[in-house]
Order: C-alpha cells, then sequence, then structure tokens
C-alpha cells in the first residue's frame, strides 16, 4: 500500500430514504451520477450498515418476535425487551457479558458487539433492524451491480463500542474489491529494519473515516465516497478483520 | 456536531525528519506555509506520536538501560530484549497479558497496549521512542505555538492493535482544541427516537482517517491536516476516551 497525500470524502447528496426492496445499487449509481461523480480506481464507496440492512428487507417487526425461555430470563436480567433479546440470541453465536443494560455478544458472523448490532434508531416504532445476512457478500454484489472498475472498493461501516476507550468508532463489517486487512511483514523502515507493525486494519480505518461524515446514526448521509487511496495487495474481505480466537493478545 | 459532506485530508508537504530537540510547531509552521495552508476553523491537523516523541526527546539508547531482575524474568518469558522490557515496564502500571512475544501493558496513560507504545521503527539501530510524556499537553502546546484560532483541533495519533479484530487501526493518545469524545445523549433520531449510540470517539475517528495517508510508520508524511469539521461540544482531551475499568462493558 502507498499511502495518498491527499484524500477527499465526499457524502453522497441526493440519496432518498431507503426501504426494503429498494435497488440500493441503482440508488447509489442515480446518487453518484446526480453528484456528477464517476467510480475511478482508488474510490471507495462507504455504506451504513443501516441502509444495506433496509434495503435487504432485514427489518423485524419485534411485536411478531415470541421470546424463548432463554430470551425471557436474559431480558429479566438485563432490563431489555423480550422479543429484542429473542432478536439478539438468534443472531449470536453466545452471550460474552450481561449485565443490567448491557448484553454483549459474540455475532453469528464473529463480531464481538453489543446486541449483536441490532438497531432501532431511524428505524421506526417497534422496529427492529438486523445487519445484513452475510455483509461481505453484500459488499461485493454492489460493488458488481454498479459496475465498479477494478481498483475501486465497497465498504459497509457500523459503529462500535470497544473495549478499554470510550465512545464508538467506524468498524467495516462488509468489504470487497480492495484488501480489508494490508500485511506488510517482510517491509522494511528508512533505517532497513523490519517494521513493527505489519498488519493494518485498512478496511476499519476507512469505515472510521466515513463515520466523521455519516454522524452517529448514519442520518442523511449513509454513503460516503473516498477518494484517492491506492493498494496492490490483493482483495480481502471484512471477515479476514475478525482475529480467531486462540490468537487474540489481548483476551 | 454537524457531521460534514465534504472532507479534505492533506499530507503536509516538506516536513523534514524530526530530531531530539527540534522546535515542531515551527517546523509545522513552515510546512503550512510552504503548502500554502493556513489553519482555520474545522481543521485538526494530525501528528504522529512519532514526531512528536522525537522532538520532545524520548528517545533512549538501550545500551544505556539497566534492566531490573523483573525486567530480566520478564524478558526471558516473552523472548524480548531485557533493556527494552526494562522501558516498557518503567512506562507501565501493571502487564495485562504475557507470552513468548507479547508483552500487554496498561501505559501509566491509562492505554491498553503492546510494549508501552515504545516503537524501534524508524528511529535509528539500537534507539527505542517512548510516548510523550503528556500527549494531551504536546498536543495543546503544539496548538498554542502554532497560533490556531478556535475552532482549530490537534490530535496526536498512533497505531494501536485491538482486541477481537486483526490489524492495527490509527488511536488518538491526545488532543487539543476539540472534543476527543462527543456526546449526543438527549438527541433524537429521524424519528424522534432517542439516539442508540451516543457517544462518539471523534478524535479515534479522526486519528484513524490521518493514519490512512500516513502509512503504517508514518514515513515520511507524519503530519496530516484534516479539513471540513465541525463541532460545537466544548474541547475535551484525549484521556477522556480512556474507559475506566469500572466502566467496561466488555471486560
Amino acid at each position: 500500500m502507498q499511502a495518498p497525500a491527499r484524500l477527499e470524502l465526499i457524502a453522497l447528496p441526493g440519496l432518498p430514504m431507503v426501504r426494503p426492496g429498494d435497488d440500493l445499487a441503482a440508488l447509489l449509481a442515480q446518487a453518484l451520477a446526480g453528484a456528477g461523480l464517476e467510480l475511478r480506481a482508488g474510490d471507495v464507496l462507504v455504506l451504513a450498515q443501516k441502509i444495506v440492512s433496509k434495503a435487504e428487507g432485514r427489518l423485524v417487526r419485534l411485536a411478531e418476535v415470541t421470546p424463548s425461555a432463554d430470551a425471557m430470563a436474559l431480558a429479566e436480567e438485563t432490563g431489555k425487551d423480550p422479543a429484542l433479546v429473542e432478536l439478539i440470541l438468534s443472531e449470536s453465536r453466545r452471550v460474552v457479558r450481561r449485565r443490567p443494560g448491557v448484553l454483549i455478544v459474540e455475532h453469528r458472523l464473529g463480531f464481538i458487539m453489543a446486541n449483536a448490532g441490532i438497531d432501532q434508531s431511524n428505524v421506526g416504532e417497534g422496529m427492529a433492524l438486523l445487519l445484513p445476512a452475510d455483509p461481505d457478500t453484500s459488499a461485493e454484489r454492489l460493488r458488481a451491480a454498479l459496475g465498479a472498475p477494478t481498483g475501486v472498493g465497497v465498504v459497509i461501516n457500523d459503529s462500535f463500542g470497544r473495549p478499554w476507550r470510550r465512545g464508538t468508532a467506524g468498524v467495516a463489517i462488509g468489504a470487497a474489491g480492495l484488501p480489508a486487512l494490508v500485511d506488510r511483514r517482510g517491509e522494511a523502515d528508512l533505517f532497513g529494519r523490519p517494521l513493527q507493525v505489519t498488519m493494518i486494519a485498512l478496511a476499519d480505518e476507512i469505515a472510521a473515516t466515513a463515520s466523521l461524515l455519516m454522524g452517529p446514526a448514519a442520518e442523511g448521509r449513509p454513503a460516503v465516497l473516498v477518494r484517492g487511496l491506492s493498494w496492490s495487495a490483493p482483495a480481502s474481505p471484512a471477515a479476514t478483520l475478525i482475529r480467531p480466537e486462540e490468537e487474540d493478545l489481548f483476551r
């Protein structure tokens, strides 16, 4: 990866509120064309999880969810809506932390996150929005549907809380067309010494960058074009950013 | 915080290799002027930890460090240089994880990080570079020395490994002139529902953004101007990003 000297970030104007069943690629193509933007090598289009999930129909009406006994017990323990807890459990491999007001799980996709990433902001009363079923595949499908040339990436981002640090930051949950993780092992520093930091979470840094423009609930600006990047490594999905438990130095 | 529709990122050209004792603010002012850039409201100047530490003379010659018995034992256990381990311990409150090749500590400033953030890339053979003594104060001092007007922030960034996710990402270790953490509690979503995500790690997202231009060892591009942000919350230092242990939902 050659770090760029300049980058431009553009929140796509003119994107309508996305609804279940919408052709998101078509809406994005319209917004790009309307802004006079044509995708080119070094562009990464970052999409808020929210609009990808909505287009994919991942909205659930909580009143239609029947909580299991496990969900009822966990809802009691955490003070959360039993239907919401049922959805969280259905999206998770295991509960990582539970306490009043808090439910951290390992999402079925491997993310360690609060509430399995289920979102109730900007989705309407009584509704809950699940993460896309397979965000890496969603990113790849959108990349293809946009007719993006080689050297154009798509990232789907979300805001995650982090251990040890306060506040949320943008994180990549899906990626296509770019190396989500850049491996610089074997490269040398300016003095010829092997680089100490050798794996860079490129897609996460891009996801955090786009968050600056989206705002916390991605209100009104859920698609951001990052223009001016370059990379030489082959594309790798956001799933490569998930650290296998046995490799985790911090646990 | 009003999220911007556009952002521009500019790696400052013409910054010389920083050496101990250099007047970093003067070098930055020269580089800004040379590039025809004048700091204005909404700008955040992001500086790699490396150049701040170097200017502050935080370079240590490992041959001049005498390892304690504790450091010798831990060096044996982790396979690291005893002098380096002595430096790591002297910069830390406690050891969080130790195993062959790995030493994660709680830095005296509260960061949970590998090797207490001590850097051996791009600093010369046999040398080690410590974090700035007080990065928030460094950021404030640089902000003042640059004569930055109100609405201009300075962030000092570094690359941290993260639990659960592979690769490093840029993180703010010092900040001045901007709210490192933005509190949106009490705000509503587009449907009038209270926002779910309410604390945004603004300085961390800015730090990650700048990392995209700096590259992994901040080679050659250790200062990045982020142009086009805006915020209304009062300034708060990067120390506010450190989550007190008792508040940590993930532990």
